[in-house]
């Protein structure tokens, strides 16, 4: 099978479309510009999920859950941030049979719904900060699609949080960069410059957007996850305000963060070769593949004692038994699989 | 606080209402018939997912993820089932600021998108099983809501397989509902009822509809979960079809099942009572409570003692060091939360 994938050094794109498919990490969907992520490539976001919840959950951050539809004046309040999407928005204009007074947007990220709630919840400095943190699915309407790197649905976290201080704040997003840095460093292995952007990439609604910029093989930059430092750019137009320490009304500061499963393509892209994937071990769904040179009897139960070693260890190891593939076959599939460490097993 | 709450035995669907935004379990959100999870109640979700992910991968099903539009002519290909959901569907008709060519709806639930890739990844029978879970957010517009029980949106999990065989298949929906009432009766602590959907309830495109029925302290069913065999009403429309092992070819046979957020309406109206809710040591977010009496360091520091003894232990555990409430009012607001231990601390 690999034998029909182009090399990596030849034409990139080409190669990176079809190892997504060859390796069996994704899928294209029915609709325009959709994947579907496969359980080998739903299975690195899990893997993405648990060390990044640690990190988020340690600093006091808790998840919640936000709707999947924005009022269109919601979204209209903050006028830059509106503008900034309006032209990637997927619309629902009928529910239940009937077309709907007020459009609802899909959301294309969820500043004006979280902080309409925001509004609501906060009154006093004792309410502040809220840390809060979400898993879920976005849409952006994009034009030219790839698997991961671009797909007008894709998944991600977005961290959300208001503050008492623009110092707490500003402190916030890099905390929430240092956190990305060390994901990408230590999971990813993927080193990274980070930096603000510049003014005309800025988020619409941001005063100032933190990014990780990671180094492709094409010789660009890939935006891997941002930090956005918000200013009262929200919090006046949705009147986030409490009461300070001497009774004073105070607009909030907020911050947003994001890394979506954009990573995913990085990940791909950076540590991929001709063989296939590479895959790091901390974000590896298979981290060691045992492979029977021979399905008989005395092999096998050496390679069920192997596993058992390894499977106590906590290391995600996986015997490949199919009857219906040569072993050359099987040691190809893996490779391209990117599996760290593949141990062969004969007499 | 709990004075403003209506008593559970006078006026239940009151009391359900008051006890979920009293306990920060949730809020309404700003679109129709939406909720917001907030951070406590979201918990339990988490909770829900763990302990269901370790049944659902101990039994090979693997987690993916499936696009959230469904072009329409795909939702319509299996009759039954198109006429099921249509009066529920939230439709976008516009994407990237232009009039779509084909109406997109948002899932109610996935068959439909899920089998038309199942018909591109099924060949042989060496393909089968597939046997694949996905945890997502579906909406079906309703007209009355209440909050985790009837929400226009909400997140459940759904697992949908293929198989060889009918006797395969219907002994995975069996094991689904074995799956289900083991979380039911461990981890929800709720007691139910396993039967056979009746004709008209059944699941729409099913053949026969599986379901756990949780008995409501109003005297009501609650529908708590459900496991369909799906026969071969979506393979022969999708063409899902392999070759068997003489060469012929075979339609597969599937199965579909789901637990939503739901659920966790049902456990509210199930365990709470006057006091707030009471939830179980598995679902809790917060197992036990510790409340210093006095905020004093010598307390505070035999609090810490205790809090490291059970952290260690894995124990969920919090110690309420607020200094802006008085005791009385944590007691309440504690018992509210429906936090299983409480341990008061003084001198």
């Amino acid at each position: 099978m690999k034998k029909f994938i182009p090399k990596k050094s030849v034409n990139l794109s080409a190669w990176y479309n079809q190892i997504v498919l060859a390796a069996d990490l994704a899928d294209y969907g029915s609709a325009k510009g959709t994947m579907i992520f496969k359980p080998y490539g739903y299975a690195i976001w899990e893997l993405i999920q648990e060390h990044m919840n640690k990190l988020i959950k340690a600093k006091g951050v808790e998840n919640a859950y936000f709707p999947l539809f924005i009022p269109e004046s919601l979204l209209n309040r903050e006028k830059k941030h509106f503008k900034g999407f309006s032209p990637e928005l997927a619309v629902v204009t009928i529910g239940g049979g009937k077309e709907l007074k007020e459009r609802l947007i899909v959301r294309p990220t969820s500043e004006t719904i979280i902080y309409q709630a925001y509004s609501k919840w906060v009154q006093s400095y004792r309410d502040l900060p809220i840390l809060i943190n979400q898993w879920c699915n976005v849409v952006r309407w994009e034009k030219r699609t790839y698997p991961f790197l671009r797909t007008s649905e894709f998944l991600w976290q977005e961290g959300h949080t208001a503050h008492a201080t623009h110092a707490e704040a500003r402190a916030m997003t890099k905390w929430a960069m240092a956190m990305y840095t060390k994901t990408y460093e230590e999971y990813f292995a993927i080193p990274g410059y980070v930096g603000k952007k510049s003014r005309a990439e800025t988020f619409p609604g941001a005063d100032t957007s933190l990014t990780y910029e990671a180094l492709m093989p094409s010789g660009k930059a890939l935006q891997s996850c941002t930090s956005h430092d918000l200013g009262q750019n929200f919090s006046q137009p949705f009147n986030i305000s409490f009461l300070d320490q001497q009774g004073k009304t105070q607009f909030a500061w907020q911050t947003s963060w994001g890394l979506s499963t954009r990573s995913i393509g990085g990940l791909i892209l950076v540590h991929g070769d001709d063989q296939g994937l590479r895959l790091p071990p901390e974000l590896a769904p298979v981290q060691v593949i045992i492979l029977p040179i021979k399905l008989d009897s005395k092999i096998l139960e050496f390679c069920r004692g192997l596993f058992n070693v390894l499977d106590q260890e906590k290391i995600r190891v996986k015997i490949d038994e199919r009857d219906d593939e040569r072993v050359g076959y099987k040691i190809n599939k893996w490779e391209l699989k990117g599996v760290p460490l593949r141990l062969e097993v004969g007499e």
